[in-house]
């Protein structure tokens, strides 16, 4: 309740609990019954046993959805009690998350009915069976300032699944990233359909355990569910564009750039940085990853020995070095904007770099290659300049081999709506 | 100067410069020559021309050591200014850190001639060929309250190099770890000889870029250095014993469970949470790294049904649900410590629990297990649980698989002292 009334919903709220009068400042009803309007949604949070009666009730009150947030289901072995739930709600034409879920987070009408608060908008569409895994991704998201569309916990999928969500998520104008955390799948059929026809749409980015035998025992521990021949799982993600991350962190990063860039339009990636340690990790990666560090070309390697100083290294990684001012990156990433043909730029700043937000947000402006920073070192500098590239659309990340991944990640992607692959950066 | 100042350095600081009549409120003086006693060490940030006037004067003053941070020598061409600054500094026995260097914090005497300013005490030496990567892992375990002993930054290395840090780092008893991130090694024999002997008493955790072709290409325009031939380079850590660290994440994760566990006695380990879905992502990563999650001992499967309520599931990972309690956490701790073989637990918190380490301290005294923690989320009481666990000698991690992978690294060492590999958590 507190996490509703502190993320904003502007909609009325009506507390109910048989023993108090008021509660955080609110009238609270003894029952549904005594609330003198229809309501729209109801969040249970009552013994298992006592959910079926709250539903018929919001049925008399023209309810349309319950978030059931009560375990003991089928989750324990109340197949039946779980099954008799589902059948009054289909009778009473309301549709149900959970039960045994943490509920959900919708920012475009900003109604938190989960924990934590996250009250940073944004546009990643998180779905996951493990409210953990989800609220951390959505936590981390607002530690960034970068935000959220939505967070939903599946629970026990009684009726809306992880595929309902990503066709609403398909749909749905404020998510431009869906990040799926998934067990298992009950309708593989329609999970391929509606999978392979989002992909085309938006980025979809899966977290999938139970790769391991023994992660695949403790997956129908956990949720009953068949976490199936992961082989067979990459190789669907793999032929329909859809991004999947190996780790909780990759998730995260992944989710993060979808989320602000597009594929970029090939894989020469130019490096700035004011530091040659970070420089050469970046390199290492980029050529891991498949990504190309062209040497840099005749004239930009004129133009930048013409403006730089003496102890800069002018190649690919373009080293600034240790005492490089924001006037220094400005010149260089002016000249690499100009000059290279590369079609990606990481921008590392080594040191503590005020105004580096508004650097490369100036530059970004009009160019069509994918901008992205990496941003080392946790002082107060860094992680202002970090929350105001994150909110403006630049993804930055804590090290080169993070951001690397991270760009690598997008050429998965097999969106095919050309408006929607239109430059939108910031 | 005013990291020195800040980070309690209780011996006399003076400061010089010929314009200035005192400096953050110290008396300032024109020269070296103007101070009236003898002087342990120069800290020099000038141009280059001036330094060599400046050792000069700190040989009268007895200077046993010189921290040149000034750039503009070999790293820019200027070998000739490099090599007469060495041979004036060798003549009157100032041994040189750097130049071109961050210079170092050296803990035990609260030194602290660099940046950023880390005061916070650990366990971890660090000697960084990139000032960069070296302070930001500083920077890390001060944030997380793992702490240094020390950061040492290398520059230009035109005299104490990586191997002569090493050798101190392994006599010096406010060190466990070694954290040495390096590019090349000039003296192989020596490097091999120095590091071979260390490996066998304490940790040592290396990131070395220039994997890669482009990599070492990198490598050798920022210092000059030969990255050599990787494989050759990751033989020979591991017959050595040494934990090689892949990025930046691994360098400082790796460190900071070296500074405070030691290689567990065998690879059987048992997992802990109250989310199930970081509970198989647990059992996927330490499958790959192949550590044996076992199925639970019969006898341990007994007392944790009796013990424990419906909802929990009784298997390795042992779930207790999203509703566990601090109790609950407590009653499987303890049951787990008693009956289970396992060399390792895993205990992750997937929900803000309170006094989560004191619950884990009063577990951990006199038990020859290894014991890990998960913390997942970002609240408040998760970063105060946090920073209380990584203090006092339990690592913890902020995703499963970053927890497994530091766990699976201390498989790598080859400590000989049996002293020194006593059970020394908390």
């Amino acid at each position: 309740l507190l996490n509703i009334l502190n993320g904003g919903y502007k909609g009325k709220v009506f507390p109910i609990n048989k023993r108090e009068t008021s509660i955080l400042g609110i009238k609270c009803y003894p029952s549904l019954q005594d609330i003198d309007q229809d309501i729209d949604l109801v969040v249970i949070i009552v013994p298992a046993a006592a959910v079926k009666e709250i539903i018929i009730e919001a049925g008399q009150k023209n309810a349309k959805g319950a978030i059931i947030i009560s375990g003991g289901f089928k989750e324990i072995g109340n197949q039946k009690l779980e099954d008799d739930l589902y059948d009054t709600a289909q009778k009473l034409g309301i549709r149900i998350i959970g039960p045994n879920c943490q509920g959900i987070n919708y920012r475009a009408n900003r109604l938190c009915a989960t924990w934590p608060l996250i009250d940073c908008d944004g546009k990643i569409g998180i779905v996951s069976q493990s409210g953990t895994i989800g609220a951390a991704i959505a936590q981390q998201a607002k530690d960034e300032n970068i935000g959220i569309s939505c967070f939903a916990s599946l629970g026990n999928k009684s009726d809306i699944d992880e595929i309902d969500f990503i066709d609403f998520f398909s749909l749905d104008i404020s998510t431009k990233a869906i990040s799926v955390n998934i067990e298992g799948v009950k309708d593989r059929k329609r999970f391929t359909r509606i999978l392979s026809s989002t992909a085309k749409k938006k980025p979809i980015i899966i977290l999938k355990p139970g790769r391991t035998d023994a992660g695949a025992k403790a997956v129908s521990s956990h949720t009953k569910s068949i976490a199936g021949n992961d082989m067979v799982f990459s190789v669907f993600c793999k032929k329909h564009g859809i991004i999947r991350s190996n780790d909780v962190t990759e998730f995260y990063d992944y989710s993060k750039i979808s989320s602000l860039c597009n594929k970029p339009n090939g894989k020469d990636i130019a490096i700035i940085t004011s530091s040659g340690g970070a420089g050469i990790i970046a390199v290492d990666t980029a050529v891991d990853c498949g990504l190309n560090v062209a040497p840099i070309e005749e004239e930009l390697d004129k133009e930048l020995h013409a403006s730089l100083p003496n102890q800069c290294v002018i190649s690919n990684p373009l080293d600034l070095t240790g005492d490089a001012n924001i006037e220094r990156y400005e010149v260089a990433l002016e000249k690499v904007l100009h000059y290279s043909k590369a079609d990606i730029i990481l921008v590392i700043f080594g040191d503590p770099i005020k105004n580096a937000y508004e650097l490369i947000k100036n530059n970004l402006n009009n160019s069509k290659k994918t901008i992205v920073a990496c941003y080392i070192g946790g002082g107060d500098i860094e992680k202002q300049e970090v929350k105001k590239m994150n909110s403006n659309g630049i993804p930055v990340f804590p090290t080169p081999e993070r951001a690397i991944k991270a760009i690598y990640s997008l050429f998965s992607l097999k969106i095919e709506n050309v408006d929607e692959r239109r430059h939108e950066q910031i």
